[in-house]
């Protein structure tokens, strides 16, 4: 039985366990990415490491989210990234040479590689052939110090592509279709290969905007076949001597089929404020739009950009209309320079900005007040672009040049009485630019490179390892379905705290007990009580060490979200269930917890921890590895590693 | 005895006074300009008077502060000053399009004109000979409604340029030269008007940079003659039929004298934090630069960006540099671009940002802790940047463009060994795009435009008039040189409110006493007692109209900032000084306070206003114009207007 393309490129990076879907595997990783939202924890906690130099292939650390620099904190961090980056011998791409996963896909991606990257988009380097997966910032800095990479094996998902797209339809619309058909859930704990005869239709940047919004159906990541259209665009990018051939055998099989006829896909859009609430652009036709923007991790290549170049050319914007394009690039803005695109876009009244996330992180670009706003980002979640109860729509850059002209939203294939299509192609030769690339220097250079840090970046905390007997005290007692959020919230007021964790544990819990923060500081060790399906959400890591930070050693709840336990583990809180649901009655606010022997027993590989509550004993339970063990008797996985632990 | 320009000027717009330097003078004015910031204020303003077209030959507003977008409320303005301004026939320049200042050089420039704008950098427009004076919004509101502008007569203050500037010296340093011979304070009362035969060797775009940085030397504007310079200007912007001469008599006399020699200024650079800190170039050479920012209102022009270009082309920034771009508008960007100079930006590694104000007011690009900035900017205020206790440097675009390439601080005569001087002239004929500019509609049309008002755009409160006897109780004492910004303070978390009175007044004197707020709204009609000297530093008129809006109904002051005060009158508050500096030790906070029959007298013209106190009477003066009588009497300068009052 032939073998799929994912299951040859696990294997020739499985570091520990079997494909066996659900059970837990440890991957080999080559690159890493980082980007500077998640970059700057994830740097503290490789400094807090200690180890001298990154171990994998490459590490780029690019810094394309947080332009706004409306105050010291945002040039502090890129400054601090850019000396880290120098001293730990990672490659850096300063502000406004692009977005992180297009720039990767132009100057590092190698086919059959695997990447980890602290970015959920990670995933578009799917176009090049890569294995690319997005996770947390310590996950990302484990990799870089040469650990591999822990996951439940993922289910492959065999997506058969036939036909050719239409004229006016583009590879965003495949992507939407899937989301059409599955929904944000479909993709969860599945790897999605794509195959068949209508591959070859697709370059190697289209198949990155489908593997990039592979992350919107909850895939693991997706992966493309390495063909001549990879080949054709790692030479076009002075890269050709990296490609080899990549395919699934004749005969392989797949754990799941789906199939999509190409030339079947009409132009789609998602309606706000799900990236699956996806109808035909031809069923919302005449809805006035008033702000459109281009670009983003999801279209950020040559051909979308100068897709939407020829369309406006010799044309006018809407007066009404907000026009945005934000480069992908600085390769993408150079090559479409060189090819009068940046005249066609002004000239028609567009506003380019300079390349970055920008409005697509909420960076700026925010609507106004029922605002419609057409996209060609890879997510309207609500609020997601700054404002309150926004209606923002995600569609092709066909649809959005459409939309330009026009006013109101318009099919683009009537653009056919206008002009004729215009078929881009990206270039045989790229204008290569590494201007904006600083290059890791050898090592013993690297040595001598001074970090700056400004004054909100503070170093990764120390964490005691896990006393002999624990006692704490309880600091919150919460319900069912607490998020992250709710845990750590996000916003502006926040964010601009990620590096900063005395400044953001005073955060913690904000919303639901502004005291929380004091109280758990006072009380020295601390446990918070949860119930069912605590920890629900984003990923994020703060929402973990922020509470550590707090003093909280243990949670003991109902149930747990499967990332947010993961994080407990890494920041050395023990994350315990209730044996009995009902003890969760039992435990109050201020009650004194003792923890008897509980270091021997996490040694022992004990499941039950006993509890003394107020006289009275109630067992929890601890589900984890062995490996996670040793974790939380290190004090977290930043101690562990520390002390010669290994993750593998 | 012959007349200079500014006289000829002056006396052709007087509508009330004689040109007597110190004496108040009415003048017509011809052009209206409003920008973002300032403009919401000024509409909502203008919008209250009732006014239903502008009277002005020509408005326009601009959007070029607030472009940072991150959350509905900046969309929400640019969307209420577009539909506002279609409204009343006003010019719309839409975000993107570029500096207020360089676009109405470009579109809308007349030599001989008068022009008002709420925004202190209006001075620019001494490049086409135009009086043209930075004023409040309400100023700019009443001059739109047709009223004429009341100020103190100027001394005029002839500046006569002789020689010719050399190579990589430019009309940045000029002005620069000025500060350096005369400070910020060396142009207060005074219209500088430069003549003499070095006047020819500078194009329009140079004489608008002297006239823009005018306002830095506190000068009420500054002037050129109109000449065949002026005319290559207009007719390049396909205006040419605009054009007349203007020129003082050859026997002309001045104010005051000042003479430079064009050929003996070298490279300056104005060190932090004030524009008149200003060294030669020469003297700190070395010093390590991090940022460089090139554009704003000082240096927009197309000369200007692209001797950057020519300076930058084929050569590499300096890797630890951050090299920023901000073209003055799009009409130069798309000229640069049709030179090539945005290649030769890119391939340089410079960042290039849409046309507008950014980091020149604090929006975005802030540079971090400890970092030196060079910018062509004209101010370089503390913390203006954005960035606490900031290092900001201000210079020509030879001097950034040198910092670019160097890394340091070097004089730009230096690029003499590596390449020619440029010596770019402004283009002949320039690419012409009104493509962001919407034009003013015919009236009947204008009519039916519905205003849009998003949740944070409050409309202008009603202020009741001036009653029979005052009683008020005195909500605040404060000492001497209490500034604007103790009153009412700026900021992020402030600015966003500009146009919502209600939201804005929660923070007046908010960080001397954050509930006054709360105080004054509570007990009805309040007075404040301050010291000498009250109201001192910024214009903002929020400054009085928050406290109104709070139920402050008079100020009794030893003495007040003379804007200030005229601030206070437009929105009804009275003005009061005590006749007894004594006396303010009588008054504390929680006083109840009677004016007796308050309203005869300041209508009679009385100069003395009677206050009991507790039992006691005290005498407080009152010295305001008899037209500033009838706006009190009126409750605000909006209040007469409304009812039919004049203000001639």
């Amino acid at each position: 039985m032939g073998k799929n393309l994912a299951t040859k490129i696990l294997e020739a990076h499985l570091a520990k366990g079997e494909l066996k879907p659900g059970t837990e595997i440890a991957l080999k990783i080559d690159h890493a990415l980082l980007q500077d939202a998640t970059g700057t924890m994830a740097m503290l906690e490789f400094i807090a490491m200690g180890v001298d130099r990154v171990k994998v292939e490459l590490a780029a650390q690019y810094i394309d989210h947080n332009l706004l620099q409306t105050d010291n904190r945002n040039a502090d961090d890129h400054i601090f990234l850019m000396t880290a980056a120098q001293r730990f011998g990672i490659h850096v791409s300063k502000p406004g040479n692009g977005v992180s996963h297009q720039v990767h896909l132009e100057r590092f991606g190698v086919p059959g590689k695997t990447m980890l990257g602290a970015d959920s988009h990670t995933t578009s380097a799917a176009g090049l052939s890569m294995i690319a997966i997005g996770a947390g910032g310590l996950d990302v800095s484990l990799a870089m110090a040469g650990h591999p990479f822990h996951l439940p094996c993922p289910k492959i998902w065999g997506v058969k592509l036939t036909g050719e797209l239409q004229p006016w339809v583009s590879a965003k619309d495949v992507i939407l279709e899937m989301l059409r058909r599955h929904t944000v859930k479909g993709g969860v704990g599945k790897i999605i290969e794509y195959y068949g005869p209508g591959v070859a239709t697709l370059s190697a940047t289209d198949r990155a905007i489908i593997g990039n919004m592979g992350a919107e159906l909850g895939a693991t990541t997706s992966v493309f076949p390495s063909d001549h259209r990879t080949r054709e665009f790692l030479e076009a990018q002075g890269r050709g001597q990296l490609w080899q051939e990549l395919a699934a055998d004749p005969d392989a099989t797949y754990d799941e089929y789906e199939e999509i006829d190409l030339a079947t896909v009409e132009p789609l859009i998602a309606r706000p404020s799900s990236p699956d609430n996806v109808v035909r652009v031809a069923d919302i036709e005449g809805l006035k739009v008033d702000q459109v923007l281009v670009g983003s991790s999801a279209n950020s290549a040559f051909r979308d950009l100068m897709t939407v170049c020829r369309i406006l050319d010799g044309r006018r914007i809407a007066p009404h209309l907000s026009f945005n394009v934000n480069p992908g690039s600085r390769q993408v803005l150079e090559n479409v320079a060189d090819q009068g695109g940046i005249m066609m876009l002004l000239l028609a009244g567009a506003q380019i900005h300079q390349p970055g996330c920008l409005g697509c992180i909420g960076m700026g670009q925010a609507p106004g007040t029922n605002q419609v706003s057409l996209r060609t980002f890879p997510r309207n979640f609500p609020g997601r672009s700054g404002t309150k109860n926004d209606l923002v729509y995600l569609c092709s850059p066909e649809t959005a040049a459409a939309a330009g002209l026009f006013g109101v939203v318009t099919d683009p294939r009537k653009l056919e009485g206008l002009m004729p299509w215009p078929n881009v192609q990206n270039p045989e030769n790229y204008i290569l630019d590494d201007s904006s690339i600083i290059f890791p220097l050898p090592p013993e250079e690297a040595k001598r490179v001074e970090i700056v840090t400004g004054p909100n970046i503070i170093p990764f905390p120390d964490y005691d390892p896990l006393p002999e007997t624990l006692e704490a005290e309880v600091i919150l007692t919460v319900g069912d379905n607490i998020s992250t959020d709710t845990i750590m919230p996000a916003g502006n007021k926040v964010l601009p705290y990620r590096s900063n964790i005395p400044a953001i544990s005073q955060f913690v819990f904000e919303h639901l007990d502004p005291d929380f923060h004091k109280r758990a500081k006072e009380k020295g060790n601390g446990v918070v009580i949860g119930g069912e399906n605590y920890g629900q959400g984003s990923s994020r890591e703060h929402a973990a060490l922020a509470p550590r930070y707090l003093g909280i050693r243990a949670k003991i709840v109902k149930s747990f979200a499967r990332i947010h336990k993961a994080n407990l583990v890494n920041f050395g809180i023990l994350p315990l269930t209730f044996r009995n649901p009902a003890d969760y009655d039992l435990v109050k606010q201020g009650d004194r917890l003792v923890f008897p022997d509980v270091r021997r027993l996490v040694a022992s590989g004990a499941a039950e921890i006993p509890v003394r509550v107020d006289g009275r004993e109630i067992v929890t339970i601890l589900e984890v590895s062995d490996r996670q063990r040793q974790e939380l008797l290190a004090g977290g996985t930043l101690n562990f590693v520390k002390k010669g632990g290994t993750e593998g």
